[in-house]
């Protein structure tokens, strides 16, 4: 029929290709059917640990959170109290802030004005006084969703040449993909792995230099903390990528959602629009950026929720009527995810009834990571043909895996990438779903696996011994 | 700047010229200033009728829906018997579906499997036996969401003549704004609105003609109950529809999401898919179908959550698969939201502890709804220069307005369309927001005004009192 041949001609060839994680997916509910049937394996359950999804493995979400979002909900819990009076306080104000009293009504598209305005004043409070004006942001859906909106308004598909937008390799699919649904193009810059996954301007400017009659560079895309990477920029790095794209010209897009995720003793979190800030008003007032964040990451790893937003910043104001124009277009995002948003950036204070459990709640989370990632990384650079950086912030391992000759061989026969190749066996025979490499890009002839290391400690031991087990076993096998 | 330019470029022209709604909504945001602070106007609070926004206006949530959630959301809340049985039961079985039993987890792309499945469960009951399967089914954060993924798939950006989709007129914005941006063109066909806003396929082939050397039409989209024209079409109307749309190898795209608002007592829903599996193998096995529902309307009205769905029939597997990895490259929809869809179609049964005030609620809302249709109806037509057709379904009520030769030339003079003029005294006057017929396209010369009925009856009279009074005034002043 018609529509066939219209989707073929539609669908991007990345979209055309299935994506692993269908593969691997179908692959996991097979072999649960097959537990559950009674067969022998060498483990109980399939541990995933492909998706950054925190609460899937054990992490708790907190209790804050939950009582305001439940009293939102139902108000009829704030009476009486079962509830603590912050949770109370905090949900009655919400709701009176929403049209009708109801968290089911639409909110304005760009989100309920005062939780926009508490973020604006989280952002400040955070770039310690840099100001944040609440018209500059928007709420959506999920940091996603924000990104590709702003794809959207950037990729001009009428021009002659195509619009490029320069993309770390590795890189997480989604923002990538979304660029060429769009008709843009993505210009590699590739991430130093031996330095850490540093970003190095050099590479920058050979990226750029690359895409000389292929493309038009109009934008920089950076992820800090870094996905799957896992580094943290420095403040040093981020002053040479904001002079590389002041001096360019590009709009700087700084993908931030796991600014509450820094393991690192000696690295912290530090904004591309603190950063730029500091630079002094010839920058500071004439780099376009836009920074996301999510409330799916960190201590809320409230994925299932959906919210997040986009700041922006410098950009022309008859360029903002556009953006706040098209997203007026989309319905609101989700009230809870809203509120959700507005919770994490506003959490108990000390002397407030909820402070004393929220404290224990989230200083276990950052326990939890910060002795997760020691220990993947022992145990990875433990292993022969393993090598993994340090994980200084974000919520993944991204180990270089060092295949076999005959394992690649093997592999290639099958028709599937190698890492892939890898993470099907790791599944079929250990029970541990990760993801491969090649989803995020990597370099020629280098091979990764990613795993999301947000789980209770002794699930994390569970995956790294069942893991080791494995490697070795294969490491043999295609000696 | 660089990003300057493309944006100018790519927003349609569409999106280029400012929604109505955030023009007035700035209005009434001032009026609410003023009011505050004391000014003296012939109404105490305004009354924005201009979405269907049902709880903004005052009608309930269901308890049932609520309770159910805010368990999900805060398991704690399961333990005593603060809550009736079944909603304790209902939400242990819902977390158990939840990856690590938390609303806070990402689910699959198409939606929590066990959710679809009952989806596809309610909607062969609901179509008296026509099977539905679970894995034509796709939920998203709402009915509008889905639409334009269907329209993404649909629209050939490369094909050198641009896609076509019929729609009607009127037509509700946002769906046909989204078939522009993504490069399609809207071909209008026009509802009869002497005729009860008919749909007349002989209009179909009229409109269809139209579109030659244009564009070329793939699909045609219908809404059913009708929004805004409150239609409710007849079996004998919609199979003229499906003949039509089998003849002309057009897609057929039917939003549903008013099927559970009908108030009429002679018509009744009953869906495209069921009257197209009634027409006989011929029709039923080829014609291809996506029907769209939500959370939003009806009984439920949850707006804010964010959920809906689309059910695709007979569309070929191969582009099904594309559709299934277009919908992977997405986040799932809101997990409250996915929930609530599931609440929707597995309400409390009798003999449920929760039926009893499930059904009163309900009956409640209904009950308010016939009262409010038949009271706008006979207002309105009452008033020289209203015309109302017959609201069968749906939340909104869409009178034609014959306006006073002065006051569309006065409109003009402004620079406005004459009934956005119309809606902006009404506000100012009259403290009542309520959207131009303009926003929905319109035949040339005719002038409505949409509002919606969903509201308690005595804020439907105040609505009246108030609409009455301005309407008479505003005739009088332009006579």
């Amino acid at each position: 029929m018609a529509t066939e041949m219209s989707v073929l001609h539609k669908i991007s060839s990345n979209v055309k290709k299935e994506a692993a994680y269908a593969v691997l997916d179908r692959q996991a509910t097979r072999i649960k059917e097959e537990l559950r049937q009674g067969a022998r394996k060498p483990y109980k359950e399939v541990i995933d640990v492909y998706w950054g999804n925190p609460h899937r493995t054990g992490m708790k979400p907190l209790s804050f959170v939950r009582q305001v979002l439940a009293a939102c909900l139902y108000p009829e819990l704030m009476k009486g109290d079962k509830l603590p009076a912050d949770v109370r306080q905090k949900a009655q104000g919400l709701l009176g802030e929403c049209s009708g009293g109801s968290v089911g009504c639409y909110t304005a598209t760009a989100g309920t004005p005062e939780i926009v305005h508490r973020l604006s004043e989280f952002i400040t409070r955070r770039d310690g006084g840099v100001p944040s004006h609440p018209e500059n942001i928007f709420i959506s859906p999920g940091s996603q969703w924000s990104l590709a909106n702003i794809f959207k308004v950037l990729v001009n598909r009428e021009a002659p040449t195509r619009t490029g937008v320069l993309a770390p390799v590795p890189c997480y699919s989604t923002s990538a993909l979304s660029i060429e649904e769009l008709g843009g193009a993505v210009v590699p810059y590739y991430l130093s792995e031996e330095q850490g996954w540093e970003l190095q301007v050099e590479e920058l400017h050979r990226a750029l230099e690359s895409a000389k009659g292929a493309c038009n560079p109009v934008a920089l895309y950076v992820i800090n903390p870094g996905n799957p990477s896992g580094h943290v920029q420095s403040r040093k790095s981020m002053q040479e990528v904001i002079r590389f794209v002041s001096e360019k010209r590009l709009f700087l897009l700084a993908d931030e959602v796991y600014q509450d995720c820094v393991h690192g003793e000696k690295s912290g979190f530090v904004s591309y629009k603190r950063v730029l800030a500091e630079m002094g008003p010839l920058l500071a007032d004439t780099v376009e950026l836009a920074s996301f964040h999510s409330v799916s990451k960190g201590c809320m790893g409230e994925c299932g929720l959906r919210g997040g937003y986009v700041e922006l910043v410098n950009l022309d104001p008859a360029v903002m009527k556009h953006i706040y124009i098209l997203c007026s277009t989309d319905s609101c995002a989700p009230v809870l995810g809203q509120i959700a948003l507005d919770l994490m950036v506003n959490p108990p204070q000390p002397g407030d009834p909820s402070y004393p459990l929220y404290d224990v709640e989230t200083q276990h989370i950052r326990t939890t990571l910060r002795h997760n990632v020691k220990r993947a990384h022992a145990v990875l650079n433990s292993l022969p043909g393993f090598c993994c950086q340090p994980v200084e912030g974000g919520a993944f391992a991204f180990p270089r895996l060092d295949l076999p000759p005959k394992a690649v061989q093997k592999a290639k026969e099958a028709g599937l990438q190698p890492d892939l190749f890898y993470v099907i066996r790791l599944l079929e025979e250990a029970g541990v779903l990760v993801s491969p490499g090649s989803e995020y890009r990597q370099k020629e002839g280098t091979y990764h696996i990613r795993f999301c290391i947000m789980m209770p400690q002794h699930i994390m031991e569970e995956v790294l011994r069942r893991l080791e087990r494995f490697h070795t076993k294969f490491m043999k096998d295609f000696s």
